[in-house]
């Protein structure tokens, strides 16, 4: 498909916070420009877009695969990804004098074509309010602001989830993925796994959610999910058996996260989720299970727990889609910056 | 004004430590040249001049708007400003083995086209030794070295001012600036104002310089702005009175900085400087004080202490130049980099 | 000597783990490059080699000259050198569940062109630990691996010093080199020394190793440059004598490093090695001891302990090489990234 300068400006100016604020024929063309800049990787019609531009990427949160492949993004682009921590930015918060966000993303907006911001459970008081601060900084800043993870979603990771799986897959549509919950000692982020239950059944994709009894995912995603599974002429369904969930799945998605009782009294309990999680060591994606599948292909937002949310063997198999995947969030956020904060 | 290329070889070169260091001349000069960037922000004549060039940021504080703005504008001109962190540089120090001075800026002068050093009043055992400190790199760098703030000078804060100023009021000569002592939580450094206190009247502006019996600036820098104010016909005095002090301004600076006791026994007492400057709540900038002035300019360095040193309603209203201010830091560090390290 | 087409591509994809690894060809190759970088160092048929690529530093240790060299180096060559430091990458370990190196290592190809690492003694458990992590990097990664110093070698210091001592001292063969082992409050890293020791005789040079009783290197290191010497027609001596071993050399190497008992129970004890080393005053390089030698050249490749591995007057004097041979660092990085990870 052919993208328009029409189209270009219709992105142009868009903050992406979740994909589920975005229709699918926005998040096509952001995968159409993906696909292209996958095939020509450098020297493309894009390589310019960031010239002499600023993004900048805060950090909540430290951060392995999003900090490089932003990074990497913007220095395709001809642009440059300034690596910020709001630790060192004097902050307003409830206890301390600092600056505010609006005194913040205002001025923000005068340096840097664009901002990132990653913020997991562990840097806030309760769900949701990672969700908030982005949607603060969206309010004042005059230029996008892009989730790069945060406590409900994980926008880019979702898109790149879908690019893979295309790649390999084809069309999605009427395939079933097995979302599958891993145990581990990581205490995991929800916003990985939201994602791409929220995303995936717009792309026709039927759903198997398994998990143990006590680790509901949100309750609004989950029905925003199913909904999305019936609009799309795809099946929902919920498991809380380790096993049988893996029949007939054309695709595994497994790992670990917390339970709905992560935060007391304001703070993450992750040492007691941990010990919670790891009791529960008969789910693992195993090879033995994924003989129930059709031959499924493995899918993972990385950095793996080997050993816990799935086998060795399994992640490093042929039908592993994990390192493709991980290619993938460069394409996509290339693409991104490139739409929706280019030149 | 056209610049030539005589008057840039004329600037190529040469440190800034506080703009009291150059003529009025030449800080015209980079002036003039960011008003140029501002008009054309990209793609302009100097949109390459750092290309390939590296410029290293020294943090011995961590920063906000310097350090976001430096590596801006490093990238702007095709440049990139390497981030610094002299803690993970082992140098000498009075108690420690490591490397000295000399050996770090002959070396760094081989790397780079310049060099910005931020050091505060924390990081330093008595007020001055951290313009000694920029003064020693100077001494043994064969490229400029920039002040992006020390103990007691922030000539990039200052020129922001003035552009700043310039763009809303126009030539400023005969305009009353009010440099206002602000209450407030954070024990704030000198080198914004006392750099503003020696700008200002030689751009031709009156000073009111008023704060509580006790919060006395460097007597050196009140002698020299009362010098510069003689010498450009304008007028200077001190006031102690919260209130009177706004009569008849155009313009009004309010912040917060230390006593001159801040010291004792080679330490920096921050907490007790808090404690002693909330006590004087009476001392803000407020919409009932202005009514005094002739419906004056807010301006403020950032990141602004809402609700000590300014309220809310005036720092985020249509009068304050904040943003406006923050943005110039961009265009006069870009001017400078050019202009100094430029190819 | 011109570099066809057909010997660039010979390097490219190369891993540099240590000297030993290239032949004397491929080595010179780098050095002729190098060369050609430092007579012309922007605006060269090198310097877009890197456009749009981004080179990831690892830094397990903090390091000065080699961030700086580095980065410097990829920017010079249009790329970008990304910043990392692994504690922030969850990295499997013995105690912690995390990222193996194999998925580390393989995402980073997808991202990189090349990927450097730093890991030095006080980051392992036993010497060797760290060769043996940068070859679990190699073996996984899809792109150039390349040693920012670690604990047993450090090959862009070596290829740096050889083209230092080449720049001032023409070709080196038959000139003597002392090796000499400086008393210092640092306890520093064998790399540096064991890489000189392995590749200045086979530039030619013969070999004076000198340090007290109980700071034998590597066994390995000093047979292996003892053979070196004797295919390349130089002599090898080992001495224990503070003084005399300065007897007719052509070039002073002065620098600290600890005995082979730096390890107990899986820590370095650093602090112990220090008071060990600190007793050894009388090991210090100056200007008395210089005379015995041919108006020796003097080398380090810094930061200098001053006062302790040498004197003042040397260090800064007429005959040292420090300075240079730092600023040689970038040109030989510059020719290295270009030379194996260059479009």
């Amino acid at each position: 498909m052919l993208i328009t300068e029409e189209k270009r400006s219709a992105l142009h100016g868009k903050d992406l916070i979740t994909t589920q604020d975005w229709n699918r024929e926005e998040l096509d063309q952001v995968l159409a420009v993906a696909s292209e800049l996958q095939r020509n990787r450098y020297d493309n019609r894009w390589s310019r877009s960031l010239l002499n531009r600023t993004f900048f990427m805060f950090f909540y949160n430290p951060s392995v695969r999003t900090r490089q492949s932003f990074e990497c993004a913007a220095t395709e682009l001809s642009g440059h990804a300034q690596f910020l921590e709001p630790k060192a930015m004097r902050l307003k918060t409830a206890n301390t004098a600092g600056e505010t966000i609006e005194d913040a993303a205002r001025v923000m907006s005068r340096y840097a074509c664009g901002i990132g911001i990653r913020i997991l459970e562990d840097q806030i008081g309760y769900y949701g309010a990672g969700d908030e601060l982005l949607r603060e900084y969206a309010r004042w800043s005059e230029v996008p602001i892009v989730s790069m993870a945060h406590d409900k979603y994980h926008p880019c990771q979702g898109l790149a989830d879908i690019m893979g799986i295309q790649n390999h897959m084809g069309d999605p549509k009427g395939k079933t993925l097995l979302l599958y919950w891993g145990h581990g000692a990581l205490a995991r982020s929800w916003c990985s796994v939201q994602e791409a239950l929220l995303l995936y059944p717009r792309y026709g994709m039927n759903v198997v959610l398994a998990h143990p009894e006590g680790y509901d995912l949100d309750p609004a995603v989950v029905a925003a999910s199913r909904q999305y599974a019936k609009e799309n002429g795809a099946s929902f369904q919920i498991s809380h058996d380790p096993v049988e969930c893996f029949a007939d799945v054309d695709l595994v998605y497994a790992r670990n996260w917390m339970s709905p009782q992560a935060y007391r009294n304001g703070e993450l309990q992750k040492s007691e989720e941990i010990q919670k999680a790891l009791a529960h060591s008969e789910w693992i994606c195993d090879a033995a299970k994924l003989k129930r599948g059709n031959d499924p292909f493995f899918i993972h937002p990385m950095p793996v727990d080997r050993g816990h949310e799935v086998t060795d063997e399994i992640a490093s198999g042929p039908k592993s889609l994990i390192i493709d995947v991980a290619e993938c969030r460069l394409h996509v956020q290339k693409a991104l910056l490139a739409l929706t904060m280019g030149n």
